[in-house]
Order: structure tokens, then C-alpha cells, then sequence
């Protein structure tokens, strides 16, 4: 089983990788050494009807489960309403737990939710969705949404563990399990051109997630995002370039119109475009954004921005972009397979060449 | 004009305190070196029908007000919703600033809208009431009620600048201005013997509230409180002696039916309960008790618990005190006026004696 450290200085924290972990979650949280007066599992109904019971059995009498219904719109005030009132109802204190086991969602939100309850109790992210294996369980970004907008209300809030069950990917749907891809392949793109090679030649026992290789994939990523977050925390600087792909992508996802893009199938296309702006603007080969491109596309993803892109509401999207500086966007660009950079494009600039 | 840095490792900060800071504000923000894209002032309908106009005058086009109704029930849910749609419409971005003006409910709620929109936008505390002005707005904590108890939802989240303005204390209604001394009173006995020893002889002076002695308690109060929060930010050892007095004073605030105390009248009673309790459990001498209990008697608070406290509802509050401890609570009691110690009292004890 592969662990690290995230040695952030106020919280530092121990990742934990491996096949079968939440049947072995009871030891995994002793070794955080938590105090644990209560421990509550929010999580939401399909996950929750696959792992909830055995947990419950294995935490014993101190253990409650919080459940909400799946998908993006839990992420919500009311949702987050809910889990205050089921947190005093428990009556959580400063020595308690909260597990947030799920995808993406669950983290944001339960992770608010601990990050703001008395101010904040432990957290432990148990993801189960690759995309928050790979990305979003580390880095202690939590967040729920507005009518007004996505994630505009969160807190930097770090959990005291991360619990990667690799044997919670392989019942992911198939187009769940591919948009994680997407944030694999970004780590390689921006840091390690070995780690592209490699996805290169394994991609077809990745696919059939066989567990030893999804292993080595979460590893690799979350050391990748552990260097980068552990460098600069509140994204001063460093921790930008994570966001390779994702200024487009992100338009993608706003803009309606253009079918319902998965966050990972967005970042897809924001890569390729964004490799596309490298060529031009960054001095990347046209042999690396080809196998960028290909890699992409093997990996199942989609590679091509939809027909009639340019609307309004997405250009409009694009400006609004949490990473515009004045008349531009702070742009991720790589200058070759491995390396990112940051560059200043403006609108032009951008849609000439995307 | 006191001024004094407030020197948290990761978050310093200026307290600016005097006689028309409201009327120099722009110049204080200036001293602050924020970026100010947008500057959003949320108050209530009471404090801004007294500032607002002049302040927004002051601070141009880039200035906005978000306006709530005064009183605790705007710690809520609810009203931070509103605040976060307002934020939302003004487009505040991570380059905005929020002013925080008012007493402790706008710096609790203001506080923790800013925590926590785009994960933690610019704060500044502006302090209207003595209470805030003392207590509050220094040291970071920020909170929202549930239904189900009060501050239980919150953030540490540190201001950039808090500007005490005196002039808005000569308008306070006359209980809400002597809850404050409550506060004052409470440094000098758990830090602070001479202030004590001043405070006695400036009690006339204070009450007629005269501007330099009102400078002399607000800046002597804040030293206080920062010395404290500096040297303990999460409340894990130190800062607990900021609570004399708070036990008995939450479980009064919490339990219904003994009249509606304010927050400040509370801790008065629970200063002299406290005292009691340190006669008897730390050594307190009876002269010293009895300076403390005139000190408050003199400050026009109350000193005595109601008639009948004793009450189901009142004892199950005290047992619910966060300070609570296995079977006791860690209490905050003094050995003599001017020095606080924490010791664990088992509730046999501490109702022989209260």
C-alpha cells in the first residue's frame, strides 16, 4: 500500500493508496490518530448504498451516516443547511470526524461543512470517483455553489487524511472512470514527461483498471498535486498551473448549449486547445501537441471543441474567467511535454488561434 | 490616534483606535495597502442610517452597502445567503474589500461571509459598539447561529485592519454601551491589576464617556485581547481565560425565562459567580471578590444570579458548555485580581458554591 506525507507546515497529513482500504478503514483512521468521540460519514445515496453498512459495522457505535441525494446540485446552501442541523442533532464537537466519502462533490461539500462547524473539525476524504482520487481530495479546497455561480462560496480547509480505496474505481461508470483521465494526463503534461510515456504504453490496462496500474496512476498524481499545493497553498503562484486546460474547460462547463460536458471531458478539450495556444504563443512542437492529442483520444476523451463554439454566452464565459488580469487571461501554456509556464493572452490573441 | 500591530505569524494587522476614524476611513483603508477593486460595506439599518452616506461619499464610485436588519437574528443562514448574492452582483473578486461596520453580530456575520466567498476575500472590522470595539472584532473568530445553537457555524479568519472609531460610542443607547464594560472589567481581572486600580478611579469619567478615557479602555482592552489571541489564535490553551466569567454568562444567554440579558450583563453575572468559585477553588481573597463585584456594580451591570436559577433548563445548558470536560468543566478562575488559571471543576462542586 503507497503513502506519503503532504508536509504542509500547519497540516501536514498521510495519503494512503490501495486496494481494499475501507475495509480496513477503522485501522486507517487510528493511524491519524483522531480523537473520535463521533464519527459521521456524509456521503451521498449510490455511494453510500455500496459502502455505507460494512463502514458503519466496522466503526461501530460511535459512527453515524449523513446522506444526500448524488450530483452537482448538492453542492447547494440548502444541502450544506442539512448537514449543519444532522451535525448538531449527532452533537459533534471539536472531537469529532467528519469522512467525506464520494466523489467530488461529497468532498467539496462535506469538507465545507467540517471546515466551518465549530469552526472547524477533523476531516477525513475517503474519495471513491477517480477524478477525486487523482485531484480533488487533496489540496484542501472546499466549496459549494451559488444560483450566481460554481464553487464562489469555500474555504482552504485541509483534512488530517486522505483514503484512496482503489477498488471503488473499478463499479465507476465508464464515463465517470475516463474524465479522471483527463487530470492524470494534465499531471504529466505540466511535470512529467515520463509519466506521459508511461500512460502512453499502459493506457489499455488502465482502461481495463486493473488495479496495480491504477495505483501507480492515483500515486503518481497525487505526489504531483502534493508537490505543487505543499509549494504554494492558497494558489499565489505555483499551484496555477494545475489549472492547465481548465480555462476553456471551465468556459466549456458554464456556457450551456454545448450538451452537458463532464468536468474531466471539459478539461480534455481545454488541454488540447490550450496546446494549440503552447504551439503558438509557447514555442511546444507540433510532435508533443500530437501526442498530447492522441493520448487524450485514447484515453477516451473528447479532443475537439463542439461546432459553433463561439457564442456569446461562452465568450462571455471566457472573460469572466477567475484568472483574467485586465483586457487578458493568465494562460497555462506548456513550452514542451512536461513543462508549464504562465502567459498573459489577451481575447485576440486567445480566439485567433483557439 | 493609538495604533498597534496585531502580530500573527500569517496574518498581521494594524488596530487603529480614536476620536473620527469614520470621517479619515478612506486614508485608513489606504494605510491597509489593500487592493480595493470593490469595496462592499455591510451594516445594519440602525449603524448605516448613522455612517453610511458620509462613508460611501468618502469612498467613491468603487464603494457599495449591503444593508441587513439589525439585531442577532441576522446571524443567520438566511441572511448569509443574502450577503453572498450581494457579493455575487458586485462582482467582488479577490481584489475587493469588506468592511465590517457595526457590533458584533455585523462583525460575526460580515466576518464570516468574507471568510468564506471565493475561499476568503479582504476583511476589515469597523467597530461601532464598546463591546465589538473591545472584544470582537479583534482576534479572528467570525460565526453564524443555527437553529439549534448559537456561533456554531464559523470561521478563524483575521481582518486586515480593524478602525476603531470612539466617536460612535457617544451615541450607543446606554445598556448597550455599559455591556461593553463588562468586557473592559474582565482584562483587568484575569491580566491586569492596575487597570483594575484605574478603572475604579475612572469609572465617572468613563460612564460620562469622555473620548480620551474611552481611548485609554478600548486600546487597553485590545493590547489585552491581542497579547492573548497572538500567542493562542485557535483557542487550544491561553485564550480560554478570555472566558471567565463566559460560563455561567452562556448558560444565562442560552436558557430562556430569566428576562433577556445581554450579552455583556451575562458575563457580569458569571464574573461575580466566577469570583465566588475562586474564593472558594483558587484562593481568591475576599477583599479582592469584593473589588471585583463593586467594579461591576459601578459600571451599572448586574451582579447576581436570578431568582430561581436553578432551573432543568438552566443546568443542561451549563453541562452542554463547549468548556466541558468529562464529567466537569474546565473553568476559568482566579487566584487574585489580575491572574487567571484554568481548573477542572466537577459540577457537585460548582453548584455547592455558585
Amino acid at each position: 500500500m503507497p503513502s506519503f506525507r503532504v508536509e504542509l507546515p500547519a497540516s501536514p497529513h498521510d495519503v494512503h493508496i490501495g486496494v481494499g482500504l475501507l475495509a480496513r478503514f477503522n485501522e486507517m483512521l487510528s493511524a491519524a490518530r483522531l480523537d473520535r468521540r463521533r464519527t459521521v460519514i456524509v456521503t451521498d445515496e449510490t455511494v453510500g448504498g455500496q459502502y455505507a453498512a460494512p463502514l458503519l459495522e466496522q466503526l461501530g457505535a460511535r459512527a453515524s451516516l449523513v446522506t444526500v441525494p448524488p450530483g452537482e446540485n448538492s453542492k447547494s446552501l440548502a444541502t450544506l443547511a442539512y448537514l449543519y442541523e444532522q451535525f448538531a442533532r449527532l452533537e459533534l464537537d471539536r472531537s469529532s470526524v467528519v469522512v467525506a466519502l464520494g466523489g467530488g462533490v461529497i468532498g467539496d461539500l462535506a469538507g465545507f461543512a467540517a471546515a466551518t462547524y465549530l469552526r472547524g473539525i477533523a476531516l477525513v476524504q475517503a474519495p471513491t470517483t477517480l477524478l477525486a482520487q487523482v485531484d480533488s481530495a487533496l489540496g484542501g479546497k472546499t466549496a459549494i455553489n451559488l444560483p450566481s455561480g460554481k464553487n464562489l462560496v469555500g474555504a482552504f480547509y485541509q483534512p488530517r487524511a486522505i483514503i484512496a480505496d482503489i477498488a471503488t474505481l473499478t463499479t465507476l461508470p465508464e464515463r465517470t472512470f475516463r474524465e479522471g483521465l483527463a487530470e492524470v494526463i494534465k499531471y504529466g503534461a505540466i511535470r512529467d514527461a515520463p509519466f506521459i510515456d508511461w500512460l502512453e504504453t499502459a493506457m489499455p490496462q488502465i482502461l481495463a483498471r486493473d488495479p496495480e496500474h491504477l495505483t501507480t496512476v492515483v500515486e503518481r498524481s497525487l505526489r504531483h498535486k502534493a508537490y505543487v499545493v505543499t509549494n504554494d497553498e492558497r494558489e499565489s503562484g505555483l499551484r496555477q498551473i494545475l489549472n492547465f486546460g481548465h480555462t476553456f474547460g471551465h468556459a466549456l462547463e458554464t456556457a450551456s448549449g454545448y450538451g452537458n460536458y463532464f468536468h474531466g471531458e471539459a478539461v480534455a478539450i481545454g488541454m488540447v486547445v490550450a496546446s494549440r495556444l503552447s504551439r503558438h504563443y509557447a514555442g511546444l512542437s507540433a510532435d508533443d501537441a500530437g501526442r498530447l492529442a492522441g493520448l487524450i483520444a485514447r484515453a477516451g476523451l473528447p479532443t475537439r471543441m463542439p461546432d459553433g463554439w463561439r457564442s456569446e454566452e461562452f465568450l462571455s464565459a471566457l472573460r469572466h474567467d477567475k484568472k483574467r488580469a485586465g483586457e487578458g487571461i493568465e494562460f497555462v501554456l506548456l513550452d514542451r511535454l512536461g513543462h508549464a509556464l504562465l502567459r498573459k493572452l489577451d481575447f485576440d490573441r486567445i480566439l485567433a488561434v483557439a
